[in-house]
């Protein structure tokens, strides 16, 4: 379905980085669901770029609901989400026309629509089409957490510097929510935040490890094979631009342990059936356990540098060299974990009305 | 969609491990496309168990195509795969009942269906249910093979045991077809299984991981954001059980490289882009570049162990301890890779009818 | 999604006329529904032919349910229906090769298939791959059952005999499941069976016109726009072959009524809302609002006749004329009715189970 | 998929009546496909009110796309329309808020939204919603029609009074295009619009049939059963508010023929089949055969009427009568066939796509 995801409640993304506007259209959330403007702003907030470590483009990102909420309550019908460009220097991108950045969509985008794609920044595969993301998040998180279910993503590993886990689940989280810098352990920000502006200073960029946690949430949620939670949050996570790897649990580490050790013991405790150990992710078949979702998401270093690199010119079909101009950041990592937030709130609560039917929300 | 997947080549899953039949309706595929019958058999050979390193459950499972192919073409209509099931012995369950397998979908199963899903074996969580996917994918495989896109998969790491990378895309591809324990230096195989037989002889498992390469396919292939050809491989990847993690070209490794290092260069070579280097495993923006697709897939130790568990006992909510019986595989990642295989033609044929419509691979 | 239809209950048709078996998967019916198989046969007999009114083709159409349902409960997972095909006479088909029946799908299945598709008795055109429908559509209708939901079509118009309406709705409804041949007022049928088989003496074939009502389904079912009940219903309803038009309430009636005749005024009754007409058929906007959903359905006479017809020779593209032989209904509307009362069970299965969730079936 | 529909070409619809702006999102259009906005705002044009026999609201209805078109030409990424609502008059709706009007969905609404619905103005039911459907069928119908596809509705019956019916398919087509009031007999409109000023001046309101053509398509388009052409197009014409019929070919004329008067006969003209008649409105089991494909939609008489009506106070749950203030449309028959037209256009585009891959249209 293109730019729509979901099943029972979906997202529709448009816009183009340098359009007249960008925004999204959120349907299929229950009627009566507060919709708290000020906390949407703050979680658009988390994805602003911010100082050194982020490119100088700067928008105010206003969002405008146009639809789908009235009297500060969600009416049931399509929820539309518009923000605006207004901070658009198109002349930077011009010496790209012809020359794809590498790593980019460029290229790509140009064997897909021939010419045809408004090339302006990216145009439709710019990360700016992440804010709507944000917004419709921000109202999928809130639906959560009146349902008392949580999601947090923290900046687990960038360049040689690391992150604890999680551990008091809900506290951490919550901790998140006003960190523009999402790591756990407060120090380890000066580390990262350092490598960034060293390699920011050598026109270079950086990628890293976030990891997210989702609480609250019941057991026997999705489906065997084709709908499981693993396959419908990667779906989501894998749309976001920079994602190339997603694993649950332990994931790749899985490979050198054995099923001793991998296997989470079932356990009584409280009246409840828990795991003592989480290398599933609390997902076992494709459904939920009870125990929290885990999963970690591989965000590759920023495709824009400044430092000189080889392409082509796509007219003459020559070799060339690239040398980009303009505001570009050199990490999106920090920036880009309240957008795994939200893609998340997003799919959850698909697989929630999935489950429980157009009201569960409300 | 629950058990069906796709957008304009779908295939539905049914079946159950101890039930009377499994299968699975191919829906999409061209008219006029050729149905060998002995590849197909050969591609479900390289899924059965074999060895010592496998389950002593034999099934013949043999496929009977009961619609959509007529005179050895398809037609045009869906394609119904039957394989029936014989070599059950449901007794060995029975102990399981109420006492859920660590890492099994047991309790969750429980939890979504109330008790009323048919647990023998596992029941429709079983990875027998693997068997109709590898022969839709066969079937996918052939139309993929006439249009010269080929898919292979081999175990790149088991325990501290590592394969080569593709070096050759083709012929080390076509190598692999022939190849019970799929390696691509045949030296790697041998302390492979000696590992998994030592890990087997102490009543314990082993994961590992697969590596993938695609090639052949035109450039332009897939969508920004949510239909992206990484969105659509993972969701079907995750389908597969024991599968935790899914990774494009360099995967988690991108998160220590610098922008500079995981760019792929462009360079004109024969009068076709094309890139250097393929950390971005051939993707773009979602979209395909022309380079090989390659990813990565965590298979986890197979859940099943003789090792004694802690578990619990569901309905007196008390503790207790699980032996296992029965007949389990040690290791299933050499079984694995032909369902990688299966899932990643049925993915592929989608993506290349949506592009070029329902006739594209006849 | 070609043969798979539905959001959250969907069904998958398959197979051809004189291939080795037809059938349906039915998946998202929720866990623990109990499914009789006398009352699933009791359907699927008001779907065979009989005596002088229907083809001679007789097929035993015994349902084998290969998966989904365990000790006569549906597990939850998808269920599979198989029929196999027994008395297939392909020769009566041979001369239809080159030269397709007017009012039949021989020359689209050609244009669509390029000759690849299996022509034998229609192939997966055929009216026989509504037996799958009816299968399915008796296992949703006991989950509906079980529910206080009934749905019950009649023969309300066939050449100049007509059928009295629906007054009693639940003794009306309860009483067509008895009656091979469905009409409300059993006086009816003997002019319409006489005049059936008067047109089938002169070789000739005659429709007619089915009325079905839905009752006991709560209001606020559906969506606005493309989700509305109509549309679901429309769409299922027109998939069944000889449907030529769908209409609700007073339906093409209403193009010669004004609003203040096809307004249904709303009253207070017994502490419920309702209309005290039903010119709308129970739905306003798209959304049922509690009263019996009733709508109309017009059968083509069945295409196949045996008086001579023009055509055309394909191969050589010459005018030719076509008499056909072998076993063909006059009239097909008496066993349609169970077809269209299929359709709507799993239309309304689906629309319940997105507005309430995959257990509310249970 | 609610607010939702196609499957690789798709339209998303948001907005209510009295909110800030309505809008569609119009996704998987080519490339390269010219806009013409002209063309598109004389489409819009035939959808607005106009003298005695409408509504008094005038909206500008001036549509600004936001995204997918760039210098002209569609990008083939999404296309945003967005319309802003500027002549609201809430307070004509405020006695609405408890008295549900016959016909209408505000009661229906009621029971889904509980009261969290926009309900001035119809809210997101409101037929202003067919403004943006309009807009974003004027860029389907462009992309047809560059294709030599072409599509036309008429009012062929309003009251006792019909239009005949098409002649020269491709000019009577045309002709169309600039008739604010659309019959092919010019002397046939006198009569209709009379009988309109004659029923709106007893503060009632009036219905009729539209007879829509689709001319110029290939056949073999569609498929068997779930998506044939009937049941695409009828899923997208019953979303339209007030459609409560639609039939193809002779529709429910079919009912009282016989087999070899509703059979079209197949001949050799010019080189190609076509068929001497056109009972079955172009198609045969679902599938176009490349005659003109015919259908009639029934539109119910306006539900809005002056006259004092029978309903109930939702609150107190009592009986009551109601009187309409506020601006209505005594018919609203001349402006739905554009609409009739516009959701034509999407469907077919998106069975176009289907069949020959996102390029098709460029």
């Amino acid at each position: 379905m293109k730019n729509t995801f979901g099943n029972n409640v979906t997202v529709t993304l448009f816009g183009e980085s340098h359009g007249e506007a960008i925004g999204a259209v959120l349907d299929g959330m229950a009627p009566g669901i507060k919709v708290d403007m000020q906390l949407l702003d703050r979680m658009m907030e988390l994805r602003k770029p911010a100082g050194k470590i982020s490119t100088a483009r700067r928008e105010a990102d206003s969002v405008k609901i146009v639809s789908g909420v009235h009297n500060g309550m969600t009416t049931g019908t399509p929820i539309t989400i518009i923000i605006e460009n207004h901070d658009t220097r198109s002349s930077d991108y011009e010496s790209m026309e012809l020359v794809p950045r590498p790593g980019h969509a460029d290229y790509t985008a140009e064997l897909k629509y021939h010419g045809f794609q408004d090339k302006r920044g990216g145009g439709h595969f710019s990360g700016r089409i992440t804010a709507p993301i944000v917004a419709a998040g921000a109202i999928a998180m809130q639906a959560l957490n009146s349902k008392d279910i949580y999601i947090g993503t923290h900046i687990s590993e960038l360049g040689a510097n690391k992150d604890r886990d999680f551990e008091d689940y809900k506290e951490d989280i919550i901790s998140l929510y006003d960190k523009p810098f999402a790591v756990l352990d407060n120090s380890a920000a000066i580390p990262m935040k350092h490598y960034i502006e060293l390699v920011a200073s050598e026109g270079d960029s950086v990628g890293g490890i976030l990891k997210t946690a989702i609480i609250g949430h019941p057991g026997g949620l999705g489906e065997p094979w084709f709908d499981s939670v693993e396959s419908m949050l990667s779906h989501a996570l894998f749309s976001i631009p920079a994602v190339k790897g997603v694993a649950f649990g332990d994931g790749f580490g899985l490979a050198s342990m054995r099923g001793s050790e991998a296997n989470d013991s079932f356990r009584i405790s409280n009246g409840r059936v828990i795991t003592t150990t989480n290398h599933n992710g609390g997902i076992n078949g494709g459904i939920t356990n009870g125990m929290p979702i885990e999963f970690s998401t591989v965000i590759k270093p920023t495709p824009s540098i400044y430092k000189q690199q080889d392409s082509v010119d796509v007219k003459s079909m020559k070799d060339t060299v690239l040398s980009i101009e303009g505001r570009h950041d050199p990490a999106i990592i920090h920036r880009a974990r309240i957008v795994v937030d939200a893609m998340t709130a997003l799919t959850m609560c698909d697989i929630l009305v999935t489950r429980y039917g157009t009201d569960f929300l409300a």
